[in-house]
């Protein structure tokens, strides 16, 4: 059992290197304004979690840690050497794109505490900004040094988790427009939208280190940690108070949007829309949130989405049995256990 | 030679097979809404220049013409059979997607006859369409069957191309700030914004089937021939009638964009922000367009957009030496020659 602070540690640690990496596969080529809105999500900060979960990944696959991994080359099964740290700029450029777009669909005006890309630049730019990320996540990703059949898998697996990604979205705008969303109908829409690039993250390494049985053991513990991470997020907005998470706490209640809280609540017979009637971000008070989240309590749908969360961890951390004991594997499963009960 | 006519008979034959691979490749399961958006601009037709360019390609490599040719089943160099419909379906993805992202840019309503995918759905669906075209783009390019290493090849190439796709449309968005481009800079623009995929599309068979040398000549080809494309695109925009161009005779003049007519006639001294000054799609007269399209007569900017053009197409036909003396080698002969004469 690793505790939250080591596991904090561990991502701070190999953030360093992934900035570096993403630094590394901007290309300084693009003309003046692309550049800047291409850069400004990412050097806005960011806690790099998926990028960090394919590290370490590929520690445990490899059997090294931060001490001994060179990310650039790491051993495959061959003897071949493998550069990770590509894919996991990779994986960041495809996150960061989602999240250009994704703002740009919702309105957002802030993101990792600075202005969206939208806001700081225009429409324009944001649009682009996440289509030149787009296709750079498929040229980095091809520049790992794995060999050709790894490599074209590897790139399908990131394809196919794209066009899920897009999926996912739509379906999350659609429940903000009808909201008869079931249980079964949200997680659905958050295993595209968010678990799979978490799922495509911790598998990567499999594929291009040539570990072919631990491929989709990783896919499935990244699945159940990337809906584990949604759901806990989802609370985080009910919970945590409006300056420590950085927006207006209740925001998905007053936008309307469905979450796993809300849709078990609506089951349960909870007028949904009532809850909040009217209210606005800026009009709302801390004493009608608090009314709100007080009813969702009452209806158990608090506690169902935790243990919700809590099962898709301990199932998920399951998965890691393929892997050779070790502080990489041990990583992991306290990632999983971290990213339920950080509380922001 | 190959007439007019015969080039266009071609273009029209091979349009069935690309139009039934695009239609088998846009998976049925995409959610509703974003199922249509992403089929909308699809459906709306379009003479599929680059799919049909990619096939000709193909046949002219494997020496086979469109009745025995099986685009499904086209032979490489070692015996192996590579499906190119899927590459020439990949290419397509592209440019739909593109136009998709470009409309919402440009705030433009129709495309192909039909109202913008912002305006017939909305700008979420725009991007959500375009995204997942994008990734759907690079999924059908992993099933043609072709070698790990040549596959990878394409997918390389295509991402690149669309990484200065990406680049050149930003390009030209800042040239529409800056009114101050020169020859050189726009000849860049359209290198990248527009010629990259044309060569992408010659240049993709040489890379699947393997025919190694032929890459590099037929990217240059199919530069040269996008060149032209569009340098003539801008052409028509000016000495077309509106009925005939579907759209208002001189729009790029009166949006201020950049072409290669404007930016040699400012070099020629013509006040070019002064030649429909204030006018809009709305207000202005035939006679006004007409006066305008004099003034950049005068100045020898027809004539100079005509000749380099015209260059282009001599040139990018130079490259076709490197195939097989038959058919499809004088149709993609033809093919440039038709692009930079026709009167729409």
């Amino acid at each position: 059992m690793v505790g939250h602070q080591a596991v904090e540690a561990a991502l701070e640690r190999r953030r360093d290197p992934v900035n570096q990496g993403l630094a590394e596969a901007v290309p300084a080529v693009i003309p003046g304004r692309l550049q800047g809105a291409t850069q400004h999500l990412l050097e806005a900060g960011g806690k790099r979690l998926r990028p960090t979960m394919l590290l370490l990944s590929a520690e445990a696959l490899a059997e090294l840690d931060f001490e001994t991994a060179s990310y650039r080359q790491m051993p495959a099964v061959d003897g071949d050497t493998v550069d990770v740290l590509s894919a996991g700029v990779s994986i960041e450029f495809v996150q960061t794109f989602t999240l250009v777009h994704d703002d740009l669909i919702d309105n957002d005006d802030v993101r990792r505490g600075a202005p969206s890309v939208h806001r700081e630049y225009d429409t324009s730019m944001a649009i682009l900004a996440g289509d030149v990320l787009y296709a750079r996540a498929f040229e980095v990703l091809l520049q790992t040094g794995a060999s050709p059949e790894r490599a074209l898998r590897a790139v399908g697996r990131l394809a196919s988790a794209c066009t899920e990604i897009c999926e996912g979205q739509s379906v999350d705008i659609a429940f903000e427009h009808h909201q008869s969303a079931t249980v079964e109908e949200y997680l659905d829409m958050i295993d595209r939208k968010t678990a799979v690039l978490f799922a495509t993250s911790a598998c990567l390494p499999a594929i291009l280190l040539g570990h072919d049985d631990a491929v989709e053991p990783l896919a499935e513990y990244g699945r159940d940690v990337g809906r584990a991470f949604q759901i806990h997020d989802d609370l985080l907005d009910l919970t945590t108070p409006t300056e420590t998470l950085g927006k207006q706490r209740g925001s998905d209640l007053i936008e309307g949007k469905q979450t796993l809280v809300t849709t078990h609540a609506r089951e349960q017979g909870v007028d949904i829309d009532g809850l909040l009637d009217g209210a606005t971000a800026g009009s709302v008070s801390n004493e009608e949130i608090d009314r709100a989240v007080e009813t969702l309590a009452e209806a158990g749908s608090l506690e169902f989405a935790r243990d919700r969360a809590r099962k898709f961890v301990e199932n998920g951390k399951r998965h890691l049995d393929v892997l050779p004991d070790g502080e990489p594997r041990r990583l992991l499963a306290g990632t999983a256990d971290y990213l339920v009960e950080r509380e922001y």
